[in-house]
């Protein structure tokens, strides 16, 4: 954007917007931005599972991985959706351990989202 | 469960479960999953006390206590709830400095729990 | 309040009150409670930026400003007030990187209220 009055050279945000980045890396934690589905046209099972990707592909950019995960926030549209979601998730976390996680239902800012995912994680281990 | 690909050996996850962990221990940072009321018919004061007896069990577990919670997120099924929480809260947090805290309102997985609780906690200097 | 049975020298908390603090800090962690405006009834402009006012306070006691926030959620009463939010918001994080954010709506504990912001932030390295 501009130039910052006070650089932070010890905090890396991943894609920086004007109005949020996707991901910011400080010391050995990851903070990641609420992911939301790409189509939002699509079912629980896959709305899960684009949210769950795009969280992939930012945790392997920040140099972390799902087995790093340290907490999750998963935001539903309707609590009725939470078996789908909970298929898929449980999917992805074969073969890493499952972290902490909180649900709760809240109306998203697109009304088509039915999911919205929060993650923070850990670094690897250089 | 099964052999994770990349162990993670400074990371403690506590009971963990295909579906999510308790607590995530990293560095001097717990983050519990959230909380919720062990008996979902009892009322709003009976839930909250179970919910913060559960968080006692697991700080504790994770080398910390709640006089070194760093922030909590109080979700609760009716804000009209609220004073009856507020009540417990603060005589669970008498003799200790009561953690900045966020509450807000919205639907959990069983219908019947009245609140859940997110906590992040730092463990004891060792 | 009364004498901690073990105090925690290792954290800070800012205005500790019965009920909560407005802050901890730990290590290189800030921790925000969430923040809500002083003024109820006022319009969403004017709540957000009531808000980021508080934050920025906050923050600087905290030794750390608003270019240095690791994470945030806005908690809105109604997603339609969700575009005023966001402008206001882009206009404070301008010369500086806006963090990962999430959002999402519900009810807060003032039925006046219209937003509650949840801030992590990165203190300043000494």
């Amino acid at each position: 954007m501009s130039a910052a009055p006070t650089p932070s050279a010890d905090i890396v945000y991943l894609n920086p917007e004007p109005r949020y980045s996707d991901a910011a890396i400080h010391g050995p934690t990851v903070y990641l931005a609420g992911q939301v589905p790409t189509d939002p046209q699509a079912d629980m099972a896959t709305q899960t599972r684009q949210v769950l990707e795009q969280i992939d592909a930012l945790l392997l950019r920040a140099g972390s991985h799902r087995g790093r995960i340290l907490m999750a926030q998963c935001i539903v549209r309707d609590i009725a959706d939470v078996p789908a979601m909970n298929a898929v998730w449980e999917a992805w976390f074969a073969g890493v351990t499952a972290p902490p996680r909180a649900t709760f239902q809240a109306p998203l800012v697109n009304p088509a989202w039915r999911i919205e995912v929060i993650v923070t994680a850990a670094r690897t281990v250089p």
